[in-house]
């Protein structure tokens, strides 16, 4: 893979966490969570405009005018994706009323997306989220992590956590307060 | 849940399962769900137009502006999103070049979205999806049916398969030809 399908399918991942963070933060009408898709959209536009950038300097090299298009195409539909996210959050944003909100949730109230992130004193530090079994103990998954203004999608067993990482799990709503207190170091088991 | 919840919570199902089929057309050049997505781009439309009315002739009876204002949001982002889905699709319909697609199937070339149409002569025929057992014996799951013009999403194991039915699973490549063999009924066991 080049760099440009490499980027491409970063903004297809992240273009795919926004819309699930962005119900999320209009089913538990969470700000944080609505800023945090506004955040993400202005990296969308970023590698939008980079991809299409190159995308199209490209065809100076190899000539090939429909692969050029069919990236324009496709990355201006992940930017409209990543759009229609923030539309969601900012729903949460302007504080419009929560009650299609909490009707909305009646599907999904088992599972929530929350975001906790890892202080110097949380025993998460420079540990692999195979060793703190954290799904297991909390039936939270780490879906994604962000470390300085990088996204790792689908960390795995190996994926060694920072101080200073931002966590966004799944699970039960009954694990995120232990999920928030591990991260934070108030609890240390 | 009212009408309005219910036709936005089938909205939503729809933009989703639209990105889904989008990505899988772009991943196998597949013009016929690309032209799936399509389709559904104007029952999308259709529905939101719907369920914007509503929201602001409600306006009408319970003076409660903010809720119409969110609903009215909400509906316009899960628009675009299905917008999204479709610019997606039209990559493929236009028959750009498959290259970037090829290149983003590599995370994804386990797993395939593929369609059938349940004819008269299939063994589907009046039988739940827990009497058949698809997904023991292709490892294709069935995430939604197109009934008529409607979908049915995420069927479960007391759902009755009908003639005319079109399935829509995911599942392993090699689960593909079997899949269309058992729905067109050539294949009886």
């Amino acid at each position: 893979m080049d760099s440009l399908d490499e980027m491409l399918l970063e903004v297809k991942d992240t273009s795919e966490l926004m819309i699930d963070l962005a119900y999320s933060s209009l089913l538990y009408s969470n700000r944080d969570i609505a800023e945090e898709v506004f955040s993400m959209e202005e990296t969308v536009d970023e590698m939008v405009t980079q991809i299409q950038n190159e995308a199209i300097n490209k065809v100076l090299e190899d000539r090939n005018v429909p692969k050029a298009l069919a990236i324009v195409r496709l990355s201006t539909a992940l930017e409209e994706i990543s759009d229609a996210a923030m539309m969601i959050a900012d729903v949460v944003l302007r504080e419009l009323q929560p009650h299609p909100v909490i009707q909305l949730s009646l599907r999904e109230s088992e599972v929530i997306i929350t975001t906790a992130q890892v202080q110097e004193e949380s025993i998460l530090v420079n540990r692999t989220l195979g060793d703190v079994k954290l799904a297991t103990q909390s039936g939270m998954w780490v879906i994604a992590i962000k470390r300085d203004r990088r996204y790792i999608y689908g960390p795995d067993e190996f994926t060694t956590i920072a101080a200073g990482d931002v966590l966004f799990a799944r699970g039960p709503k009954d694990g995120e307060a232990y999920f928030k207190d591990i991260a934070s170091g108030a609890v240390r088991v």
